[in-house]
C-alpha cells in the first residue's frame, strides 16, 4: 500500500465514522459532506486526498500563529507531561503565567482574568458580571454581530443564527451600528455615519430607559457579520454614552483580538478601554479550547467580598493556559502582530483595492491587519448582494468551489468572502491567495447581468 | 538553592500572580487563598510546600482515570504533534474515533455525538435540541441539582448557585426528586418515596401543561447536590411519563458518567435510555476541556434537513477528542470501570457503613462505585445538618481542615463530605482515605451537644 493509499484509507475511515456518529455545528446533518483534514502546518492544511490548501480562513479565524507552531506544540507537550488538569479553586503555574501575560497586553487597567472554555461562555459571564455590578438586566447588542452559541450568547447575536433561538426573554435589545456601505442612517460619509449611529444608540438608550441597561456589548470590529471597521470616533462615542448612563461597556474581541487587526486588541486602534473585554480564539490560536474575560478593577471590586456566582470545571485549565502563555510569547518574540499589520497594509489591502478596480462583482473591500471582507454584489450601483442576507447563492457557491479547486480554503458568509489568513502569513502566501480569489471572482463577474 | 526551595519559590510566584491576575470561579475574590498545586500522579497531588495529598475529590469529580495517566498524556502529545485544532465543519480522525468509541458505550440507540467544550454548554445544547424537536419551551428540572454555569444551565440548576442568577425567564420549572433521608413527601420507605416522587412529578406536568413541556432534565444520580441514588423504578417511571406526554428525557451524566458509578453510565444501573445524554468530565478525565451530547436517532432526524442552530469553534476539538479516545480505551483495557464498582462494593461502601456505626455526626451514607456522600448532622434523630443548606459552618470547616492536615484533599459541600476518588483508586488508597476521614469526623462528633 502506498503512502497516498494509506492516507486515503485512513481518511475514508474518518469520513465514514464522522457520518455515522458526529453531529455537526450549524448544519442540516443529512446535507453536509465534510472535508477531511489530515494535517496542517503554518498557513496550509492537507485534505484526505493529499491536496494542500492555503488556509485563508484560519479555520474559524482562530489560528493566528498559523498551524502547528513548533514552540506552542512543544509547550503543550511539556505541560501535558507535568499537569494536564487541576480544579479552578487551586492555583497553578500555567494559569498564573497566562493571566499575567494577558493582563500585560489588555488595554488600560483591565488586569484580572476570568478564564472560560471559549468565546460564548466568556460573553455569558461578562453579561452576568455587568448585570450584577449594575443591578440592571437589559443588554444592548448590535445587529450584524456574532457573540456565541449558548443561549444568552446567541440571543446577544445579531445574525440569522439567532432567529431559531428567539424564545424566552433574554433581556437583549438590538441596535444598528455604523456600516456606511449599507447605511441604516442614510449617511454618505464616515463622519455622518458615525454621528448618526451614535445618535441612534443614544435614542435607543433613552427609549429603553437608561436605568434599565446593564451593558452595551459589541465586537470592536464585527467579524463574521462583515468586518465593518468602525469609523473614527464611534467606539469613543459609545464609551462616552456608557460613562454618561452608568452602563458597562463589553468589547467582544473573540475574533478581533490577539493580533488579528495588526494590534494586540482591536480597541487599541481607537484608544478606548472597555470595562470588560472578552477573548478566545487567538489567545492560544485554538490549540486548546480557551476563552476569558478581562475585568476592570471597578467590576472586580464588586466581587471582592461578594461571591461571583459563576464558574466552570475547566476555568484556567493548565493545558489551555500553557498554550496561551506559549502563543503570546511566540507572538511577541516573532513580531507576529506587527506582521499582521504590515501584510495588511502592504500586501492584502493594496491587493484587494486593485482587485476592486477590475471586478464588477466587488461592491466594497474593507478591513485592517489580516482581517478583510470582500463584499460581492450583483450590481455596483444598486449594491444588491450576490447572496441574500442569511443565505448562499449559486454564484457564491461557485466562487467558493473555485477557490477550493485552486487550492485555497476560503471563509465565506452570505455575499462575502473574508480574507483572514494566519497573522504569520508571508507576503508570497498572501499574494498567492489573492491571485486565486482574483480568478474565482471572474466566475462571479461572468454571472452578472 | 535546594530542590524544595526552588519548588517553593516557583509556587510563591504562582500564588502571587494568581492573586494579582486570576479571577476565580464561585468566589469572593478577596476572601480566598488558593492552594498551589505543582504536580499530580495517579490518586495524588502535590502542593507548593511539597506536601503530597490523596485526592479524594478527583478535583471536581473529573479525573476518573487518575492524574497524569501516561497513555493519555502520550496520546495528547502525539495529537499535538499531528494536528492541534481544526474547524468543526471539517472531519478529522481524532473526533471520528472518539465519537465512535462514545457511541459504542452510550445506552440504547444514542449514537450521534455533538461535542461541546464542557458540561454547561452540553446541557444548553441538549435543551435547545429538545425545544426545537418538540416545539415547546418549558423545561422541568430537579431541586438539589447542578447543571452548569452558563445562563440556561445555571437556571436549570437546583442549588443556591442559581439564586443570584434568577433573572429573566429561562422557562425552567423545578420539581422535587426522591431523597428519602430528607423526604419532601413524608415517605418512610424507598418504595413509598419513589411512588410519591413520581406522583409529584406527574402533578407538576399536569399543572404546568403537558403540551408546554419540552424536556425533563435530571442528573441520573445527582452529584454535588448530594449523590442521592434514585430508588429502583424512579428513572423508569420518569421515562414512562416522558413517553406518555411527548417530553424529551435529558440525562445529565456530566459527573455520574464514564465509570464514576461503576458502570459506563449511571442510567445503566436502571435500564433506562434517555433521549439525550450529556457528558463532560470523565469522558477524558478533564485532561483537555470537552463535553458533549449523545443524541437519539429520532432527535437527530429532526436536524437531518433542517439546520441545527447551534455550534462552537471548538466542537470536536482534535486534542480534546484524542484525549477522550485514549481515556476510553485505557478505561476499557485496564478495567477501570470495574475497579470503581469493585472498590465501591468491597472497600468504600463497607468502610463508610462501619464509620456510620461509630460516628454520631454521620446521618447517612449513600452512593455506589466511587461516588459516595457522607451526610453530617448535629443530631441523628432530628437530622439537623452540620451546616445549613447553601452554607458552611465552623464544624464543617474543621472537618475539611483536618482532612487536609492529614494529607487528604476532600470534596465538601454544605453539610456533606463526598468520597469521590479516581476510579483507579486502589484498595489501600481507599482505606487510607477512609482512615483520615474517620479521624476528622472525631472533630465533628466532639462538637455535638
Amino acid at each position: 500500500m502506498t503512502l497516498t493509499t494509506a492516507i486515503r484509507t485512513e481518511a475514508e475511515r474518518t469520513y465514514d465514522l464522522d457520518r455515522a456518529h458526529v453531529f455537526h455545528s450549524w448544519s442540516a446533518q443529512a446535507q453536509i459532506s465534510p472535508m477531511t483534514i489530515t494535517a496542517a502546518a503554518g498557513s496550509y492544511v492537507w485534505d484526505g486526498d493529499g491536496n494542500r490548501l492555503l488556509d485563508f480562513s484560519s479555520q474559524l479565524v482562530n489560528v493566528n500563529i498559523g498551524h502547528q507552531h513548533p514552540k506552542v506544540v512543544a509547550a503543550i507537550q511539556a505541560q501535558a507531561a507535568t499537569l494536564c488538569t487541576i480544579a479552578p479553586q487551586h492555583a497553578n503555574a500555567a494559569r498564573s503565567e497566562a493571566a499575567h501575560l494577558i493582563a500585560e497586553r489588555t488595554p488600560g487597567d483591565l488586569n484580572k482574568i476570568f478564564f472560560t472554555n471559549g468565546g460564548a461562555d466568556a460573553n455569558e459571564h461578562a453579561v452576568r458580571m455587568a448585570r450584577l455590578h449594575t443591578g440592571r438586566y437589559k443588554v444592548l447588542a448590535r445587529y450584524r454581530s456574532y457573540h456565541g452559541g449558548t443561549d444568552t450568547a446567541i440571543n446577544l447575536t445579531g445574525d440569522p443564527r439567532r432567529w431559531p433561538n428567539d424564545y424566552g426573554n433574554s433581556g437583549v435589545v438590538h441596535f444598528f451600528g455604523p456600516f456606511l456601505y449599507r447605511s441604516h442612517f442614510n449617511a454618505t460619509t464616515e463622519a455622518e455615519e458615525c454621528e448618526r449611529a451614535l445618535a441612534h444608540l443614544e435614542s435607543v438608550i433613552a427609549l429603553e430607559g437608561p436605568s434599565t441597561i446593564a451593558a452595551i456589548v459589541l465586537e470592536s470590529v464585527p467579524g463574521t457579520a462583515g468586518i465593518m471597521v468602525p469609523p473614527p470616533g464611534y467606539l469613543m462615542g459609545v464609551r462616552e454614552l456608557c460613562d454618561r448612563y452608568g452602563i458597562v461597556l463589553i468589547a467582544d474581541e473573540v475574533m478581533a483580538g490577539f493580533g488579528r487587526t495588526g494590534k494586540w486588541f482591536a480597541v487599541d486602534h481607537f484608544d478606548v478601554t472597555p470595562d470588560l473585554l472578552t477573548f478566545a480564539k487567538g489567545v492560544n490560536s485554538g490549540y486548546v479550547p480557551l476563552g476569558g474575560v478581562a475585568i476592570s478593577p471597578t467590576i472586580a471590586e464588586t466581587f471582592a467580598d461578594r461571591p461571583y456566582p459563576g464558574g466552570l470545571t475547566y476555568s484556567g485549565h493548565p493545558l489551555a493556559t500553557a498554550a496561551a502563555a506559549a502563543a503570546i510569547t511566540v507572538m511577541s518574540e516573532e513580531g507576529i502582530v506587527d506582521n499582521a499589520a504590515r501584510v495588511g497594509a502592504e500586501v492584502i489591502g493594496p491587493g484587494l483595492r486593485e482587485l476592486a478596480t477590475r471586478h464588477p462583482s466587488i461592491g466594497e473591500i474593507r478591513g485592517l491587519g489580516v482581517f478583510w471582507a470582500i463584499e460581492l454584489v450583483k450590481d455596483q450601483v444598486t449594491r444588491e448582494p450576490l447572496a441574500p442576507y442569511g443565505a448562499s447563492s449559486p454564484a457564491m457557491n461557485a466562487v467558493v468551489a473555485s477557490c477550493k479547486a485552486q487550492g485555497l480554503l476560503p471563509f465565506a458568509n452570505f455575499n462575502r468572502v473574508h480574507v483572514v489568513p494566519p497573522c504569520t502569513v508571508t507576503d508570497e502566501e498572501a499574494r498567492a491567495g489573492l491571485a486565486i480569489i482574483d480568478a474565482a471572482l471572474d466566475i462571479a463577474d461572468a454571472g452578472l447581468a
